[in-house]
């Protein structure tokens, strides 16, 4: 089993941006970014990339919090509503998942639940064969 | 006509990101991004929000390139293989273009040229209205 | 207001690929499919191209559900189990909405409530002018 | 070594769509279809369904022409332009490739050249296990 407060502390490139770990649960994340002016784009408004990595950072804790690696393979996001200010909340569940593969939808809305942006990922999850051969994950 | 180099610095978590610009043309654009420590992710290689702050940067760049402000719809990213060191490239080119949407791929390498990650990305495209309500871009 | 039997009605390949409409209501639709056998990939199972034609059409029975013509710009599915016989369901539902812009979930699932696939898909909504150039949608 | 005649002879779906083969060499296919009323949509143009069958089925061909069995796990498409009579072609080509995981573009094209539509598919690459356990594909 992963710890989900040790998995977010080694994410350097979430932290960095801003982003902080509010819950994680078997296959569900809730994540927060308090916007700042590092995070604008050109526009002014919230940079599709910042939407993204908080996004990311939901389904990754999301995705490896039963304790099997799980590496991204792809991803979709789509945006609703352009972000100003405030605080945005990420939220991640898994929607499906085989041995093999998984697939999570993350909902990014704001301060007042208005949704910013809608994403969806999947994931490779990586089994161990243990010494004698057999799958342990 | 947009000024690429005032619009790029304008690109606060690019910036903030540590990606550079290199070069701006009509629909096409390439940047770059040196790894560093703020880039990983919590499995020690470029978080997927890194790699989408990339590749949406030389997205932004190339489909505002032209005059006509447009703003992303929405973003697809496929990863093939994990980076860890060295700098990164993004390239993104015009694929299809009408009065309202237009689209791009951007694929992002590394020094060696190995491919590393696939976006593809949707702009709507805002025209403006002169005094006269003539639709000007 | 657009009249959804007479809109599927002209909806020739979703009807020649065996396509029933269920019903369609504010901005949803549900559609089914009972598998035969002109269904099957190479490996015997439903095509994708099915799956996705199944989802495509209820996406497009709930874009267009409110009188306002929506032309699909993307659409993105992912697959979470073969289907091999029975009855598929597609249930379209819209995620959010501007003037211009309209997003749909459509699940798919057996008969057994199993989930078969997930479809995203987006469309460009053509507001139509009139005589004193007033928008009237 | 899969024999894509074969192979193709097999999908059913594709087949009763109107969809015929061209070439298949390896990561590389080529269909065609020519437009009839059945493929029509509400609209009259094109259905997403018949389009996204074209490039799907290309896309099988491709990623199956190297003799390990390929399913796939997503894909997305993008509409450029309505189609409404003549003969499309999809082109399918091979992105990137892991032992696992595969990566297909498909660009849809008329009889001029102009693009209608452009695809992105990635498939889950079946390895087959010997008598003696040993990884054949």
């Amino acid at each position: 089993m992963t710890d989900p407060d040790e998995f977010f502390s080694r994410d350097t490139f979430a932290r960095y941006s801003g982003i902080e770990c509010i819950k994680v649960s078997d296959g569900t994340a809730r994540v927060r970014m308090e916007i700042g002016d590092r995070h604008r784009n050109s526009h002014g408004t919230v940079h599709g990339g910042a939407l993204f990595t908080l996004a990311d950072t939901a389904f990754a804790l999301a995705s490896n919090s039963e304790g099997i690696p799980a590496a991204a393979i792809n991803a979709t996001i789509t945006y609703m509503k352009a972000a100003r200010e405030g605080t945005l909340y990420a939220e991640a569940s898994e929607f499906s998942k085989n041995p093999k593969l998984a697939t999570y939808i993350v909902t990014i809305t704001d301060s007042t639940g208005e949704r910013i942006a809608l994403f969806q990922g999947m994931v490779y999850r990586k089994r161990v064969r243990n010494d004698q051969g057999d799958v342990t994950a």
